[in-house]
């Protein structure tokens, strides 16, 4: 370990369910196996799903260190030689970021399946890891993050800010994901439903891939003024097309009077499904990635599956390939999809509180936390 | 045109909707045009739909020759050099079958898409084809059958009867088309939910691509004898265990516990579909097989597609290639998959109505007309 | 027909193999069939195929008007409602192209393989129908090209001029068939080997598929200045760099030291083949697409395929959906991909001789006929 | 460790290339690790591959304990909850089998490329694992074999016999990750070539996959006479019909002419590939399974590959999942497919050099060493 680094970290600690998190100091550790880092946390972005967490909507233990969309330096490392995930060696002061899930290796889904997404036993860093016991550190909303040697780190090139990292945040990677399954072609028109963090992840892809026309459904204006400068042919305001017959019309209008050749949800509101099986043309694809939390059932007419023979996919957060396929975007194509320009909101481990605030209340674009200043 | 062909053709008409079918003779054609045939009715299948097109729950033209599963004898042909689609000369006299529908071959289903069975201009016989003008024989319930050069015509070898093909029906080509798109490896766990026809369709080939275990839910209890002569390996009795939690705990056991790996949906009613997502394994295939009326929309969540990586397919109506797969598999597996015990009832064209009501209450496997006695 | 369309058109016509063509006259059709065309020729490339025809080096009928690569204008049309492939309109006046080849939608391929790119009956203008017989003109060589109703014909877009079409030729839509079946993700690294128009046509669209790094090996030096402004990140030049191992190191060291992910072959030689192979990392997609031309056997060895587990593909032709996208992707990414560039010599049909000459002497971008002057 | 355990173990090494293996005495292990095992060989299968080994026509490393096709009893378990593969508990006593390969988990093939049957530090039981240093025991030509804990290990149902497993031995595994690939479907056109026991693997595969007609071109005659009773429809004695055009015309009046949906090479000789892509109609899909060896070069068309559209595929080795499919299938087919009956030779430690003798001579079906008697 390094004489220079200091005997605490403080973190914002979430204690209880639906109380403001505390800023509390854990002991660091006292040495790291191999393998093992310790990361000086430069950014962790305050994602929706932190609110959702606060709010004990989901069941994890605490006390809990949140974050799980981080960027940071490494401060220590553990072992002879290490290296990132795709073996390249890693030094004190290499600038990192690293998937939240780590998976077990041994189930069935690891295993058999070959599906690591769905593993069993999935633990994820500012989740469901507790601070109780050591090693404690296991959140992004620190001045350090621990990080175990089975952790999937990535050493980011000088010419990727971190701010691109995590403004895409966890968005990008799981859209990855699920246009891996879509295998679109050149020439596809394809309606984005939704413009927010996914839907602007999915646009990206989407208009990289060949999407013509490309079309995007969602709101407020100023999401939808985002999309147009990421290459949206044609946006649908919803506060201005209330009616889902009128907003289906524009995108048979814009597909040739059949439907969209490719449909990907990134509303998360069960009522948009139903929705955008009908903007499908017959033997279309639909990919639901928006629904990552459970936000209940809507009327669905099965029929139409049949009829219309769509494929519905859907994806589930990412593996670690997907990181490295998102990085290489962030990376050569920064200036066509500016995601860096998402973060809205800087704040010290001191204004988590107020800035998780102004999340819940839509007021962010994308809010991070800085730890470390 | 031979002359020994009779002057009319006695048919089982639909002139009103909620009426009983009348017996009434029309013209034969007078002459041939290249291609086209004169088939002299074996057996017709009476199918649940044709239940609905009486009732009048399909806009469909009057009056209605009905019957779209049909296999007959050639009794004249137009043109220097008669063949099925599949290139094979025909001569009066040859046994046939074929697909009763016909694509436009120019709209962008047929063309763009390579999607012909969602060809925007689909006529079938039986169905949309009415008998008002010539060459009124237009459906399977009538002595002849008049075929457009462009039918997919299918002759049938000597060691595949009739009530095979018939026996099987639309069903059996369906799931051909179905399982196209499933492409199952061997040893993939499958639920079928349904044992009607499409089911035991469904039972067969998944049997045939190694499906183990092979599970069905449905019944009553001696469709689901049948389903255990046909290879199921643990069939799920709706009215012995009516909860589906329990059903879907008896997959779990039969599964390994996570879940089937594909599951068929073969049932029709919306419902089933809600259920089937929970017997799926994450990241299984789901197919909806069954829901070729609109029985309308059930509660369905979207975040169970997201959360289990599903796949969701559907499939419509079939291909004439899908039929040379569907007579190949009745001819060399009848042994294993007897579709031909499948037919209860044989009937003349005057008892028509009496069969149409013994399908309409459930009473019968599978009943056919016998036009020529 | 138009009252004011000659009697005669005149087309540069093959009567002898080893011969120069001779212009020729041959009568207007006197009325045309519904679907049937008569295109006023803007413009018809000399492809390659053209100077192997010439030679005798493929069996074809003679008198023989050559061209098989064709954009011009509606002169005249047959029955009540001309429309093109897509369902479009056509008027006199129109400008068009059209694929080449026609297929009789009766074998095997066309019906149960759902491969019209090898019916077994398909004849392609320009190359195996004949001038003896009415309607004569049948190639792009002449002032008027006849086109049957069968023909997948495609009105240009405004924006998208001849020039493009053509210069992009027949070596775009089979580029194109050829990347569907390759089905690229984002971020694969390609070695495209060629640079002559079947190469810039890969690049172009492994380019837009993500392609990173995108290398070409290839030759001459402008060719490679093209690629390089078609999008390559890397050219490797066989001419300065004329041993294949030192080739193979230039690829490892730009793949990170395994291979590429995808090399499409774009060359004709066999022996490009053996060298591609060693391009491939493990578990690689390989491409055969510039073998269209039979150039003999060459030395490869079979356990590269087992050891490298790679996936080795072919495309021939192409279909008309491929060419709905490729007249698209003309249209929308010219700017980027400026194929009408590639036109370098324009002629009359009096000086087709000297420009096949040119051709077969490599000394031609794109050469074009103009036989309208 | 057992107290029953004797402190030594004998294993036939090889300790020169060319030369017998000797029988030596290793000592046992003192302590095993978590998850590490020791069995009690039953059977180690005498593949083709080992005679290769101890002529030195591959780099291995001296002395080996030769054989990689093992199953065993447990004799000893190390740590506290030994599991198989699968998850399922280990005892002392449980016959197991095992996957001969390791990966590494961290090179790019086990890692971004989802591939781990090209892990670039692959190491395998009884080919790269010297006896030189401790644990010694590390082939199956022995007492007692050593596992690692990141061995595949899947313990053996009571109704698979060890004569099964090791019957099948390595080309079944090979088969099934090959087949995978093919996705083959019901009722496709399948030729094999070569009838030794990766051909009659892939034999039993296309069978269960529904292959009509499934063809075998192979030798000598009682090998073919397996074939049939394996389901073979038409076998092809290359003594009795030596001419390939010949052969290939019988595959022709098997296919309608056309030539076969399905060509899998089992043979590994160069020289069948350049046959086998004539046996395949346009658009087959070829897969290279039998070159397992670098048996050189052979002339090869690459014309043919972009004419007929070929899809050729090539396979190593098998995952641990392949293993799954493969147990399932011995355990359920044996009736049909009785891999076990394959065993001919039966051999003790002291006799493995006449049996490898007879393995190099083509005397053998299947030979095994029994080093327990």
């Amino acid at each position: 370990m390094s004489v220079n680094l200091p005997a605490v970290s403080k973190c914002a600690v979430l204690t209880a369910f639906n109380e403001p998190l505390s800023v509390r100091e854990y002991p660091m550790p006292a040495e790291l196996g191999s393998g093992e880092l310790l990361v000086a946390v430069e950014l962790a972005g305050i994602c929706g799903t932190d609110v959702h967490l606060q709010r004990g909507e989901l069941n994890v233990p605490l006390p809990l260190v949140l974050g799980h969309e981080t960027a940071g330096r490494v401060a220590a490392v553990g072992g002879d030689d290490p290296r990132d995930w795709l073996g390249n060696p890693l030094a004190v002061g290499d600038r990192v970021s690293f998937t939240v899930g780590r998976t077990c290796r041994h189930c069935r889904y690891c295993r058999v399946y070959r599906r690591p997404s769905r593993c069993l036993n999935r633990t994820a860093y500012g989740v469901n890891l507790t601070a109780a016991r050591p090693p404690h550190l296991l959140g992004g909303y620190g001045e350090y993050h621990f990080l175990y040697a089975d952790t999937a780190v990535f050493r980011l090139p000088d010419d990727l800010p971190s701010e691109a990292v995590v403004g895409a945040g966890c968005a990008l990677v799981t859209a990855v994901h699920g246009f891996e399954n879509l295998r679109m072609q050149w020439a596809e028109s394809v309606v984005i439903q939704g413009s927010g963090p996914v839907g602007l992840a999915a646009l990206a892809l989407a208009k990289e891939a060949g999407a013509r026309p490309l079309i995007v459904i969602g709101g407020p204006r100023e999401r939808l003024e985002r999309c147009l400068r990421f290459g949206a042919d044609l946006v649908i305001d919803i506060e201005e097309v209330p009616d889902p017959a009128k907003r289906r019309q524009m995108v048979l209008d814009a597909t040739g009077g059949l439907g969209a050749d490719v449909v990907v949800e990134c509303v998360g509101m069960p009522q948009a499904v139903a929705e955008g099986w009908e903007l499908c043309r017959d033997g279309a694809k639909y990919l639901v990635l928006g629904h990552y939390g459970d936000a209940g059932t809507t009327a669905l007419n099965p029929h139409v599956i049949t009829r219309k023979e769509l494929t519905i996919l859907g994806a589930w957060g990412s593996e670690p390939q997907h990181w490295t396929v998102a990085l290489e975007f962030l990376r050569t194509r920064r200036d066509r999809y500016p995601f860096d320009e998402l973060i809205t909101h800087r704040v010290g481990l001191g204004e988590v509180n107020e800035a998780l605030d102004a999340v819940a209340r839509w007021q962010t674009g994308k809010a991070v936390v800085c730890p470390n200043g």
